[in-house]
């Protein structure tokens, strides 16, 4: 394992299919239980969702009050991921990290210890796609089918969904600059499984996007993260830029979205306040995605660079970026903060 | 000044109005004589392409023979600025660096030397603001109107504009990506002025934005450049990250397109070979915008913002990448070309 | 002189000699008046340092409150540059950045208004060598000597000098850090008269050093400043690292000091509260060297790189970090407290 | 395993200590055999040195040509670690890499099946501290002792003291600038056996040092060239923008040196050919350090501040420098070269 987790490049891809005449005997009948584990701010919501797509779900997480309000829209709560292998076969796991996946398939109440053959685990975490591919090798041992699949737009987008759910259709202009089709899983595993996975996973995203071998998915979020912060960064500092050449901001961001600045966090995301509407700029920097997840991600990236020897040095710097933020106070709020951050306070200037 | 040169926050919107009674006295009817001041790679197809919309052309270079082919297509070339000046009162200038202005309208047979009162000076140099601010102040001291305009898209886009012009309407496929209206002129100066320069600047260009006041046009298009090339190195990296995880460059470029990492390097111009048509990277980065002139572009962001004191750790990463570039070979091929710079040559690995 | 400003590589060097019969009648003999223009935090020992060694001081300052503990001790003061110009034909400027010294030579009341030929006029301004040039052509016309002579080590330094002079040998244990041979004045002009200059400056720093044409003292003292800088935050993260990996941080200072991570930041002025005495950081980062005085370094460093096309990617970065830090509050500290800025604050910690 | 991998914060110190009795049976008389296994660029001479000082050598290494000069010189050769293991009870490992280290110690011909109760093994690879504390785990659980004592300086090193010991005090002024008292062990483990420990590593080095537990001679040594990156590319960013702002470099170096900017790189080192002698830059940036192994040395800092969350803005970019490097072919050449790749080829300019 260890050999795996420092990542030669030799070990992408070298995931061996599992016998899939087990496959058939997993309950592929619509709408029949689905087990949850992990039922924090992603979780929740998600699992939500299920049970308002008309899945009975079977759920559990460390925390017993993290289920509750689950309980009252109907799952069944039991102690432990084993129980919940023990009474579904198609299993959605969401976890902070990959030492909490770990534990989750492998620990002494893991899945794998009551995994029926044939059943369809999809880790929708953002871990090291080192580690998804150690899970893929150890679930497959016990003749299941492991799929990464995380999710892309983070809670905000995850949250949108379940209020457009709610809405039926009322759109919520507040939300409506994330929600806009960029709620995406990307999903990694043998292609013969995507199809299941796709039935589950569209009742919680609105794009499901098959990116290859376990995995691949999430290289595909590390990558798309790891961009999506340059651009915010990079946005950040170009309104600040150009607000202090004394362009107004909207005209800013509206000349960069006509332009080839163009990118997500200036025409969809604008850090800067008064921008757009519906942003968390425009809210404090409350809610949205976390600086301290942002980090997190980031740091994912560094170590999958670092192990393939790839250059990313504004990926980098990023990250650093972000690590500097968590260190002065930012850890909590909209990755989007870094607007703040940047922009020099009037009243310590002069010099 | 100097002063004025090493840009304190105070300088910025201090040009006091020009009489515009004077204006009157310019020749506003259509198709009059314009004159064309630098016939370069990017002032060469803008001049043609008034001479195309039927604008009488005086021209000038301090090249000769770059004056040729335009004066083959029917425009007059005198020897300098000031002839130009005796001659035009609508002028266009199209010069690769501030030190070039400076001559051209300050020299010994610079514009200033016989321009008329009313004139419209538009210079659609790439320069740092503060000189437009400058030479705003010297045309406004001889009665006459200056605007700055610098153009997004560089002449790849103009090119494509013209192609265009030419085609009518059939759509050159090849070029397709660049020309979908992502060629903008965005203008400094009077509001008063901005129909004026727009008559012969929508000839040049899909889009003809007004900033603001004097030296907004080259603050938005070095903003929109420094975010440009952010995003370009920060897609560059992410799809050689990608493609080293084991994605296929188009199903990555596909999926951070629909997702937040989308950004116009992504979507319209992806550095990867192979990814998308029409764009540098799929001819050898060959044509496009050159790493020479990406550099330069940045050096004029880091001095703005090191003149206001504002941070832009992105912005200043890019400036020295593209400056290692410059240093490595790559100086002339298009800024694209970022992808190849950092991506790791298979042949020198191994440890 | 725009063009100078904006310095092509070809402005270096071409300052003509002054005709140095004139220089011969420029008073020689020892302690006679000297001129000092310029009484801020830097100056004020400065002048004093050569009130000590004996030399009467005619001076002056914008600010009158500047003045007075100077008067005190002995020193004429004057309204402004042209009168001590009128009186002294030694004259030392210390003045915070380039547009003050343009204004003290070439403004209204400037030295220039009323300079003896053959005076020699040294600026221990930090400012942009190319400045330094353009001061140095203006001298030279009025037949007098222009040298830069900025310095390093700052006004902890000066200081320090100052207090050794005072202590009559007696060493202050608590300064000993930062003065054991570290001051240096780095100057630049005609080498026939850097014997002159260096009897003025040897009262007030150890060492005087010859560098080359003028504006080398500044391309000196600017060179060293950035390699301070990055070895500064160096050292902070790497004591900062070190200490969250569980080495004590005088064990660890003391292994990079006997290895090849030694640097003047790690063994003469580190910034980890604790490791060193008589250094800001066992001070909480009060006097020494204010973190805005090295961004403005940072920001000449990063003009002078872009104006020689020289890629400095980890100078323009602690340029931007010394940015970030202005910008969060530490504008005031000593630049060791980046150490502090890096820092993670334990209780933003968890995720 | 896998959770200390990842590192939390809480994994460091965690180590109980061994049973003390059992140590007493190792024999700690003076020159009974020395194991040592790996004996590449770094292995070959180290053990050398033992062999001088009297050691009874018995060696291993996977590949079989790299054990003959050894042998010749008496050395012991066997066929894998568990023999060596088997025969000596004090042993030296130098491997390139984490997974060798793994393997070496825990794999099927590993110490481990062999490992007499109460040995000291001492490992000199520079690794992830981390792997560094799994080993010493694994090894405690076999009644022997781990310690991590990597070394600093380098082949470059090794290699002067290896010289040094033949020419019998002749000092070889070559190599003059990295020996002098420059090569450090850096030792992590119970300061119990740090004496133990010291006797052998003093045979090869001219400073051990005792850092602390297990994993705080990787740390060091991790920090320690970390540091010396930033030192390097930061010397070599200053000395190349001296040079073009017109400083003659040996003049630059001096001024360096006497000032705050003075660094292990400017005084020892000098990346700049021509302004020191017996270092790479005087020899074509043979020798040395290779770019490919500071690029190694540098993601494993980048590592463990990421799993520590530590901001090291200087130090990730300087490793995304040295990837670049690797990715255009300076893998094989002395760190210093950095100046090189820094350095504008005068005939790409223009513009």
């Amino acid at each position: 394992m260890a050999a795996i987790l420092r990542g030669s490049r030799n070990v992408w891809g070298r995931i061996r299919h599992v016998d899939y005449t087990l496959v058939s005997s997993r309950s592929m009948a619509s709408k029949t239980q689905v087990g949850f584990i992990g039922l924090g701010n992603m979780g929740n919501p998600m699992a939500k969702n299920l049970l308002k797509h008309g899945y009975p779900v079977i759920a559990t997480d460390v925390f017993p009050e993290s289920c509750k309000e689950l309980q009252e829209l109907g799952a069944q709560i039991v102690d432990n991921p084993a129980e919940v292998a023990d009474k579904a076969d198609r299993i959605v796991t969401m976890l902070p990290s990959s030492p909490n996946v770990i534990d989750v398939y492998t620990g002494a109440n893991g899945i794998l210890k009551k995994v029926k053959k044939g059943s369809l685990l999809i880790d929708s975490s953002t871990i090291d796609p080192a580690v998804s591919k150690e899970m893929a090798l150890a679930v497959e041992k016990m003749g299941a089918v492991f799929m990464d699949a995380p999710v892309s737009g983070g809670r905000y987008a995850i949250l949108a969904v379940f209020r457009r759910a709610h809405l039926n259709g009322q759109e919520d202009a507040s939300v409506g600059a994330a929600t806009s089709g960029k709620l995406t899983f990307m999903v990694g595993g043998v292609e013969e499984e995507f199809t299941a996975a796709q039935e589950l996973l569209s009742c919680m995203g609105a794009n499901v996007v098959y990116c290859g071998a376990v995995g691949t998915g999430q290289a595909a979020k590390i990558c798309n993260n790891m961009l999506l912060a340059i651009g915010m960064i990079g946005t950040s500092e170009t309104m600040n830029l150009g607000i202090r050449l004394g362009l107004d901001p909207k005209l800013l961001a509206k000349i960069l979205n006509m332009s080839s600045g163009r990118c997500w966090s200036s025409d969809t995301y604008n850090p800067v306040p008064g921008v757009m509407e519906g942003v968390p700029s425009g809210n404090n920097y409350q809610g949205g995605f976390g600086t301290q997840l942002m980090a997190k991600d980031l740091g994912l990236a560094q170590a999958t660079a670092t192990n393939t020897k790839t250059p990313v040095p504004l990926g980098s710097l990023a990250h650093q970026i972000y690590r500097m933020m968590c260190a002065r106070g930012y850890a909590g709020k909209d990755f989007s903060s870094v607007f703040m951050f940047l922009r020099e306070d009037e009243k310590e200037e002069g010099q």
